[in-house]
């Protein structure tokens, strides 16, 4: 048989899915699994998108224009002029997802062999992405101890050389929900512009901040408007993960035109995912306020609720609707592997993200977890006393985690 | 700035979309535009589809697994089986229409450098996802005078080397229409088989054959199971370019399991779109025989007005809705940009995709177009006035096109 090809067989697997035949196995064995492995919202969509898609009135489901309809873009200038992030329509270019929006940006901005800089942990997909396009992925560590705090820019530069091209950052961040501070964003803006880098900037989770810092967006950073590359999405936002709208947008022209290339080669992004989306623009501000105030809560119950249970540790996340655990174990895909294939609690389980897939740095969040709140309070509190329940059985636990972490809980209570 | 990349650079603009501005420009100076440049299907979308999207129940628009619904890939297998080819579910991953397909089967089955050989001329966005992965395509030529026939398989081995991973097929060919028959099929397999070669075989128009030479798809080929990488959408088929459903089937596990890592990456294919094709398969025999009555009758009546224009030939396409003609001109880009900037006929014209953009060999297919038939008869009588009427017209004619092309006119007839 002729082979498959060596990005094919470096491309990670998702930490997110990876455990999924565990999670069916265990389905199949009549165990009820808690899900907080998967960012999928289990809030209701916008009724208003649910209409505009049983209203539809195309006789024929048409290619959409390659970068998306124009009314839908025209539309979308005023939803992020609320952000203060003034756009024109042919600034904005509509992409099947977000994912696919960061392909793009890859394959239009680097070279096989260029490199970006990304602090860890980050979205895993971002390291599928860059296998996909020949990129390399640099990463510099940040840490539990600070929230997952922007990492000294000093650490930033140690690592840039003539093949670095850009930075990446996800603000709201997944997977720590750390959001940079307006300092912060300073400080990268002015890495950008002193070594002439792109500044990719993943916000899709714009929506969900709950700290009272300002909200900086990259398109508020002055003077580097042409490095600035915005990753979008609206799955999140407003529940609608699975239309497949995301847009990739930019004021870099020349950018912008090599991205259309590459999206006229697939055609057109998903036709009723734009009608939907744009029909979420119409009525969304008092449905917004109500998820956010649900996701809010939900976070002050998980944080609150995680850190009483013994050896376990999260920081207070400021944004995006998951957390970052470390848990009194050695291994922790081992223990959520375990969790759905050895452990069940009057009948449940839970599947919990392992940690280490957000990481590149070998050994790093070793026995951390990502627990993503998308599951109401009720059954947020029973997938927790599971996971209660899932530490005090597991037979490999490891106590110096728990003195460690113990350490970590206090030293949050009073900082943040 | 910081500069695009290399590949980006490299990227071909469509030959079907790029001329779009200068149609836009025609259209606001009140000019209606016939457009023959886009294989953009006019006949409705089937009702079934559209009543179940109509229907849909979801409250949440969320993702789905990211090879599909295991529902949809399930019915499938009925599908294929009145093709005689034989599947189960988990040999088919359901991705964002065909495009996606190509994509991902490059990705997991080629190295930037290696190289795939294709009888051109081909599907162009063929050669810009070649430029998306690093692969390199090597043409053959296939000649109008023979009605775009399979070239010699030597004519292949001349190319084949160390690096040579794949052939990549289009059967029914867009943009040729041509059919390969049993005995080609057979060649190509023999040479799959002998080089160990990937086969990609794209087949969105198995639905429009025209021809009584039996259908003979790559999945039928005996001894190159594995070897076999089927490319699939649903958006010809049933009129539904826009919801962005197709396929990458495969029997090689390995290529399939490969695969499904970059479909994880970007999470889901549409949602509603599956929906949509899920009801499509479930009352389609009725609607298809009509399209396929449609769309013959629109062949057949337009390569008779075709060859009837002085200087302008096309072979008879036996499949797909698209046939490649030659014209009275050296340059065909400029004409087809000439008839929709200073071209008007009682205030319409048309817009043609240059074939020159389906082939990789300099030079080749100057003087040939691809005219998509997605028009009713009423109005491809029409477009076709307004070409007779541009050519008569049109400044910079070539004569010894015209003397050639009628010579070819008499040999397509006796032949074809």
């Amino acid at each position: 048989m002729p082979e498959i090809s060596e990005r094919g067989m470096q491309m990670p697997a998702s930490p997110i899915r990876k455990l999924a035949p565990l999670s069916d196995a265990a389905k199949a064995r009549g165990i009820k699994v808690y899900h907080l492995n998967i960012g999928q919202p289990d809030l209701p969509t916008l009724e208003s998108a649910l209409n505009a898609i049983r209203n539809i009135e195309n006789k024929i489901l048409e290619y959409s224009p390659s970068d998306g309809y124009r009314y839908y873009r025209e539309n979308l200038i005023n939803y992020y002029a609320k952000y203060n992030i003034n756009l024109s329509a042919d600034e904005i270019i509509i992409t099947s997802g977000g994912s696919e929006a960061v392909l793009f940006a890859f394959l239009a901005c680097l070279n096989p062999g260029d490199e970006i800089i990304i602090p860890e942990p980050a979205y895993a997909n971002y390291m599928a992405f860059a296998v996909s396009t020949g990129a390399i992925i640099k990463t510099i560590p940040s840490f539990m101890e600070t929230g997952f705090a922007l990492p000294p820019i000093k650490e930033f530069e140690k690592l840039i050389n003539s093949r670095t091209k850009g930075i990446l950052i996800c603000n709201p961040n997944n997977p720590t929900g750390y959001v940079y501070s307006p300092e912060e964003m300073e400080q990268i803006k002015e890495m950008v512009k002193k070594y002439n880098l792109y500044l990719f900037s993943d916000e899709v989770y714009r929506e969900f901040i709950y700290t009272d810092i300002p909200y900086v967006s990259a398109c508020h950073l002055k003077g580097i408007e042409e490095n600035v590359i915005l990753i979008d999405s609206v799955s999140k936002r407003y529940s609608e993960c699975g239309i497949r709208i995301g847009a990739l947008i930019t004021k870099n022209k020349k950018v912008h035109d090599t991205v259309m290339k590459f999206c006229q080669a697939r055609l057109s992004p998903p036709l009723i995912g734009q009608i939907a989306a744009n029909a979420s623009l119409d009525e969304s501000e008092a449905y917004l306020r109500q998820n956010f105030e649900e996701y809010r809560s939900r976070r002050d119950f998980l944080i609150e609720r995680l850190n009483r249970i013994p050896g376990v540790y999260s920081p207070m996340p400021m944004g995006a609707f998951y957390t970052l655990a470390s848990l009194p174990v050695d291994d922790a895909d081992e223990f959520c592997a375990w969790c759905l294939s050895d452990f069940q609690y009057e009948g449940e389980t839970i599947f919990m993200a392992p940690a280490s897939g957000f990481y590149v740095t070998p050994g790093l969040g070793k026995n951390e977890v990502r627990i993503a709140y998308v599951l109401n309070k009720t059954d947020l509190d029973k997938a927790l006393t599971i996971l209660e329940k899932a530490l005090e059985a597991y037979p490999r636990k490891n106590n110096a985690f728990y003195v460690k972490n113990e350490h970590r809980a206090v030293y949050s209570k009073t900082d943040l």
